[in-house]
């Protein structure tokens, strides 16, 4: 037994996270469950923080697994999100976007990943008002987190026999910024002869990818590109209630996250897909080593929705989140 | 008679401005070219600069028709494009995307505007090595250019009869600068109150824009969020060889440009597309209250499409770009 904290969430958080709890029961996958609640408090000196118990949660268990939080409205509240990213310096944001197949969108065959810088640029919060009107915000690039995030990829890219990654930038405006990240990745390269290393400029590749995103593979970008091409691949797909996503720092410690929303309009109402959660679960049984019971479980899932017979609404189907668990534990049970 | 001055520009620049000229010739359009060059050169003090004679002509006729330019390779070289944005202060950005009947795509009826700020945001070209190995890009944004990018979008949304305007950024990240962008937004939007104003994220609109384009009408955003949004709309509507572009500037001064590469592998050989800079170039007539000249063309460049007896290869015919020409001059003769 490993032990995961688990962060259900705001909104219909707790309903899929119950779903994934007992999706995990029925495949017997051998987690153990620490719940934790993730509202940020006050701390000394007035910093927004994580409540201690769950920092010491995730400390101990090194592995989250989160439902989505609602966006606090109070000025100066982090978001939720951005502020677990930074206490356990989750640096590569992994989201792998592959067709499913029975949903239909536009497109087919889209077997791609995004790997977005996690811990800087556009996302450094450091902005001041010059005079009154004129406000600058700072982008920040580091040499170490590109290194960090280029060999992040292409190890992924090794490890998951993939054959190429595209450093995504725009270092023909940001020459300075983007032109050192792209210099890290090209270097990085240089240590991955087996993978093929492009280069692409970030309007090029929205335009390629709505064009025929078959044609990439693994994908790695500062923190803003990654943020917008995250979502724009998550659409080609059906979008944010079957995409999932990984945040990952050193020596093992990630939270797995689905990406949507919170809901409140069908909270509690029994009607909520699970799959994202469930899908970013599956990222984290692979990730502790867990391959087996990732594949059985992502495998009824996906025979689920191929088959059509019982789906939730925005699926296609009229069937409530506890019918669709129960029908994706059937599919693990048969087997 | 009125004046334009028109910059070919470099590799297939120089076919598919004629072709321009051939079908303004056959429509009888009311327009005389000058034609200049743009290469940039050294001024006093080292400055990059445009030739004199490119500056005067366009101070004279106020009116644009550019080519594609090459990017110089030499450090310190800017964009041609963005010294062109620069010197003229062509501050508003405008690429209509509409689908274009018979030329198929994943998507139907795409019939939207972008709007992107041209002048400052994250193409400041300020940076900062602060740091061995820690380098700062400033994205600069200006109660004054928000407002009249703001101003521009909503007139623009009034005068072609469209309802709604959607502010794209990212405020939730870049609270001061991008949250300056969007309060000026707020503020214009109170004077329109004919014209529906909507907000979002950047990530959300990529997201809903792969699944569901018609949703959107005007899109206006900072700099660097239109550059993306513009390529990829483009690709929803078959790419930049069919989408135009027009930059505007204050006192009807206005650059119209095709924003596809000059390229060079098919230069000369009369296989390029002229479509794009066709469509530039009625929206410039357009623009110079030249509607009925603008239509025409714009008729018998779609009914050249939609017929698809003669294409070049790029839209999926066999005809060379002189073929293409005059079919399209044929439609126009024949009405
Ligand atoms: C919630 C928000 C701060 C976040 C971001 O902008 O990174 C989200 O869009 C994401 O992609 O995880
Ligand atoms: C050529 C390049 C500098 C330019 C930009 O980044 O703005 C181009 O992509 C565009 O959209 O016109």
């Amino acid at each position: 037994m490993q032990t995961v904290t688990l962060i259900p969430g705001d909104g219909i958080g707790p309903e899929i996270s119950s779903a994934v709890m007992k999706i995990f029961e029925a495949a017997k996958a051998p987690i153990r469950w620490e719940e934790r609640n993730v509202t940020a408090i006050k701390g000394p000196g007035g910093r927004w923080m994580i409540p201690p118990d769950a920092k010491e949660s995730m400390d101990r268990s090194k592995i989250g697994l989160k439902g989505p939080l609602k966006t606090p409205i109070a000025a100066g509240h982090p978001s939720m999100n951005l502020l677990l990213r930074k206490t356990f310096d989750l640096y590569a944001n992994v989201r792998p976007c592959v067709s499913i197949e029975g949903y239909k969108t536009p497109y087919t065959d889209v077997n791609l990943v995004t790997i977005r810088e996690n811990t800087e640029g556009e996302y450094s919060g450091i902005e001041h008002v010059i005079v009154d009107g004129v406000v600058q915000s700072i982008k920040l690039i580091t040499e170490d987190a590109s290194r960090r995030i280029a060999e992040y990829a292409f190890e992924y890219a090794r490890n998951n026999q993939r054959t190429s990654v595209t450093a995504v930038h725009k270092a023909n405006i940001m020459r300075m910024s983007d032109g050192l990240f792209l210099r890290k990745c090209r270097e990085v390269a240089e240590n991955y002869k087996d993978i093929k290393f492009t280069e692409m400029y970030l309007d090029t590749v929205c335009l390629n990818m709505v064009q025929d995103p078959t044609q990439f593979d693994v994908l790695v970008m500062p923190n803003l590109y990654g943020d917008i091409l995250s979502d724009l691949c998550a659409g080609l797909i059906g979008g944010l209630g079957v995409t999932p996503s990984g945040n990952i720092g050193a020596n093992g410690v990630a939270i797995f996250e689905s990406v949507h929303g919170t809901a409140p309009d069908i909270a509690g109402l029994d009607m909520a897909n699970p799959t994202a959660l469930l899908l970013s679960a599956v990222m984290m049984l692979r990730h502790m080593g867990l391959h087996d019971y990732g594949n059985k479980i992502q495998t009824a899932c996906f025979d689920t929705i191929r088959d059509k017979k019982v789906l939730t609404k925005d699926l296609g189907g009229n069937s409530k989140c506890s019918e669709f668990t129960a029908e994706i534990c059937r599919h693990i049970l048969k087997d």
